[in-house]
């Protein structure tokens, strides 16, 4: 019970309100402009259920990407903790990207004293030129609210940033000065939950009555289902709707298996001239009655502009409106806009829609143990191997394309980040991955060119206990640009690690490391790997240079033929 | 011979310019939106002597903080080679710390083509809102200048910003979208070498007669040199003034040595209060005549804003104008400023100054083989290893600190950052280091959780074939941050790795591991580094968790005593 009276430090209330949000963690680096933000951060606080995890990184960009993945495993907020200027500029690769991608992530900066900021005063980590906005200022081009706190404001702004997050899924910029994190306020406020704001009721039913007039006469409906319904966690709104007849259901790269591929309903991903079967494709594309859910639109998710269907004559429900052809109605919330859908659905009375198979392109002729490896093999083993539960994470590049071939087992879901393609993604955010939803073990497809950028996030991965499945690909570069252009260029070289001693040298000292050359080798390792669900394990996955997935293949084969720029927009 | 007629492309002409300004060296990471460019930059091309070397790094800040380090101690410009978003906001806190510590380095980013830029289009790595300029306006805070080319003014806006980045010694932005690189351009402009700015004679000449005066009358100057000497590459005048009667010099924390530290005129290093020894201190502090030289005022230079001169009643030689009092000689550069000095210095006549003797801090008794290291022995048995012609690399904290009062062999160096300080700098700092200078041999001390942020840039410093001496001091966390304020809280550990296995891992196959715990295990280590010096050496040194050198321990001490946002000031 909360009085008016009651005071608390910023810092705890910061705190109190991350845990209230479900934001339980956070990740990051100590400096010398965060101590004392910290120890109030991390503080034991009345208010406050639980206290906030921290969960130190290796570096800030690791602590960003961790974070971003700890929130769209969570389907929550989550929260770095970086040091002025240095620090936080580290993260913000990581920042964009949650941007780009939807993820609410919190970055909090510790900054130097309210009065040297004023005075301009000349200190290490500034540029010296008095100026101490230049980082705020960076940071307003990646985030949706940003503020530095006074005492005077500070309960009111981060309620005022914090719920900007929570509704527009992105993140936003919290910078907190050493004496403000400390100053006392008044701890009444959190009393009052902090939520994403909600639909307007008005606008909700008059999109209700529209839905059901756009219904009227159609026989069956094409759900094109995206990435931002793992980000308003409402899977099972789409599952639910699933399992209505005249239903059909499409994912798209960044929601693969949102729901469950072998339901009847699955057309699989759909990506506009490469979508995986041709039937699914012009299910989506001449569909008479799309609706667009949580989608995303960009060349990765269209198959480079492919799409055919006409998006102003369908359905769309957004974050935060939904439309019907041009009809756009403001305020009506993705999660309001679903239990609509679903009515209005089951009130249209459609038939049973025709199943439309998805073959399992994964799959060729079972391999001799003593066949060397390539990536049709390799899928199609880790294909037969992959356990129920799992969160594959699929680092960019031929990982990622190789991923989305999969039929992914039940209660299971794939991890990247098709839209900011951020190399090196996929090592913190399996940490984080991991952190979220412990009932759940990562399989981590990464190559080694992009393992370079931040393998040292694996040494948390294995001091936290995680128990991961990781497929390094070990062939000698950046394949997926020498895919593109140049292959024998000297840039897409790489300096050869000796990836088995990585995860020992990382402190993994209990980590099963193993290699695979062959198939044998591999169906071996994946064997070792499902009877020791509890162990970390380490496979070094030795693969051609320059033979990449199925799909990467078709898309290289089709944007060679189209203008020299779209081909560059690939990897 | 270069014809009105001939062309070259964008790429190729940007490259040649890179070249001719010294920059032999480009540092980075490919990705879709820079192959074109890579092929360009690296290609063949009659207008360049020699052709632009690629130096891939192991991620993005790395590769910033690679090219920082070849521009200091190469005394020229280097640059950095990144994509579109992912890549450029990677290195963006390493271009920062050139900008606060005057490096010119050149940010050149790869980016989609004019057309998709001008459309909006939504692409990957970008946030898919259609705005493309999200990047070039952060990078706008941290450079002196940005140009996104097009065919038609590539070469003058490339020659601009080079000419920015040559005469303000700060980093500068050059954003090439794919297409802009393969188009071809006049190589005519090529013939006409581009240089930094240079004096306005009649500025100069009016500096020399005032600064004449200002010496009439003096028995002796004492010159603070800062550490944009270096960025200039005039030591050589700075020690033909030490050479001078009446001449004493004190060097700042980032120009340490800047003359030879045995020198009769050295006062070793100025820090305000903490000044190594107040003989020296007063010398400064006290001098009738003070002349600034490329000097730095932060809070690190200045022991914490503890220094006693009088800036306004001292002389200053800055990059780009020259200062006497309150008088104000704009377009008098820090080169001829100092050619000025020495001619007016030689003919004010002055009796040679009293030898002020510094003491070598880094000295206590020797003690015994089976002593466990500590800082004290840990600097006394590297003062007494230290050869000639050595450039130590020290990262922020407590090895920064260290080394600070360490007496630096002849023609020895200090690389750091005491200004930007962002910690994991000095791994790929020295590969940059290494690579400018061959016939240097580093020696870097590194904290271990300052190590985990930049590791893997040290298979670089092996495949390149470098052959420095790299002491990892294991201590289990952020020492410096313990030091200021709660020493035993979460955040200040790190995940414990088994630091013999790092080299190895990273591709290290012939390099020297060794461990030392005791002052003998120290000698012997340092004795092999001494009798091998052709192989890189590496030696996990353990230390106290909670030890620090002299100069930390004075100065945390004596910041305790002042308000709490200045004790956070210090790491």
């Amino acid at each position: 019970m909360v009085t008016n009276d009651e005071t608390i430090s910023v810092g705890q209330y910061l705190a109190s309100r991350l845990v209230q949000c479900g934001g339980s963690h956070a990740f990051g680096i100590p400096g010398d402009f965060t101590l004392s933000l910290l120890d109030e951060l991390l503080s034991v606080n009345e208010h406050s259920d639980d206290r906030l995890t921290w969960v130190g990184s290796s570096n800030e960009l690791n602590a960003a990407y961790a974070a971003d993945g700890f929130a769209r495993v969570g389907r929550t907020i989550a929260s770095v903790v970086t040091t002025y200027g240095v620090g936080e500029l580290s993260a913000i690769n990581g920042i964009a990207g949650a941007f780009a991608e939807d993820v609410p992530v919190i970055s909090i900066v510790g900054m130097p004293a309210t009065g040297a900021l004023g005075s301009g005063a000349l200190l290490h980590h500034s540029l010296l030129d008095g100026d101490h906005e230049h980082f705020v200022r960076a940071f307003r081009e990646v985030t949706a609210a940003q503020t530095v706190l006074t005492t005077e404001t500070a309960t009111a702004e981060i309620d005022r940033v914090l719920t900007v997050a929570l509704t527009s899924s992105k993140p936003v910029y919290l910078g907190v000065p050493t004496d403000v994190a400390v100053a006392r306020v008044s701890a009444a406020g959190l009393a009052e939950p902090i939520r994403a704001r909600g639909s307007e009721p008005g606008a909700l039913a008059a999109f209700e009555r529209a839905l059901a007039q756009r219904f009227a006469g159609e026989t069956a409906v094409t759900v094109l289902a995206g990435p931002r319904i793992h980000r308003r966690g409402v899977e099972g709104r789409v599952a639910a709707l699933a399992d209505l007849p005249g239903v059909r259901i499409a994912s798209q790269v960044g929601s693969k298996a949102v729901i469950d591929e072998d339901h009847p309903a699955s057309l699989g991903t759909y990506m506009g001239a490469i979508t995986q079967t041709e039937r699914a494709r012009r299910a989506v594309d001449e569909a008479d009655l799309l609706v667009m859910v949580g989608t995303v639109v960009s060349d990765f998710t269209t198959g480079f502009f492919t799409q055919a269907f006409d998006p102003t004559a369908a359905v769309e429900l957004a974050l935060d409106h939904a439309r019907i052809g041009y009809a756009v109605y403001p305020e009506v919330r993705l999660d309001d806009a679903l239990e609509v859908l679903a009515r209005v659905t089951a009130a249209a009375g459609f038939a049973a829609a025709e199943v439309i198979e998805v073959p399992d392109l994964a799959a060729p002729a079972a391999a001799d143990d003593a066949a060397s490896l390539d990536h049709a093999i390799f899928w199609h083993e880790l294909q037969g191997w992959l356990p129920r539960e799992t969160t594959v994470v699929a680092e960019a590049g031929t990982s990622f394309y190789g991923a989305l071939d999969l039929r992914l087992p039940e209660r299971s879901d794939l991890l990247g980040q098709p839209v900011w393609s951020s190399i090196g993604y996929t090592i913190p955010a399996m940490l984080g991955a991991g952190l979220a939803r412990r009932d759940r073990r990562p399989v981590l497809i990464i190559g080694d060119g992009a393992a370079q950028l931040t393998v040292q996030e694996l040494g948390q991965v294995f001091h936290h206990g995680l128990a991961p499945v990781i497929l390094l690909i070990d062939n000698a570069g950046y394949t997926v640009e020498r895919m593109i252009q140049s292959p024998e260029a000297v840039y897409q070289d790489i300096v050869p690690w000796n990836w088995r001693l990585i995860p020992a040298a990382l402190g993994g000292s209990r980590v099963r490391v193993l290699e695979a050359t062959t198939a044998g080798e591999l169906r071996a390792a994946l064997a070792v790997a499902g009877s020791a669900a509890d162990d970390a394990l380490f496979v070094r996955v030795q693969l051609p240079r320059d033979d990449a997935p199925r799909l990467l293949v078709e898309l290289t084969q089709r944007l060679a033929t189209r203008p020299a720029e779209s081909v560059k927009e690939l990897a």
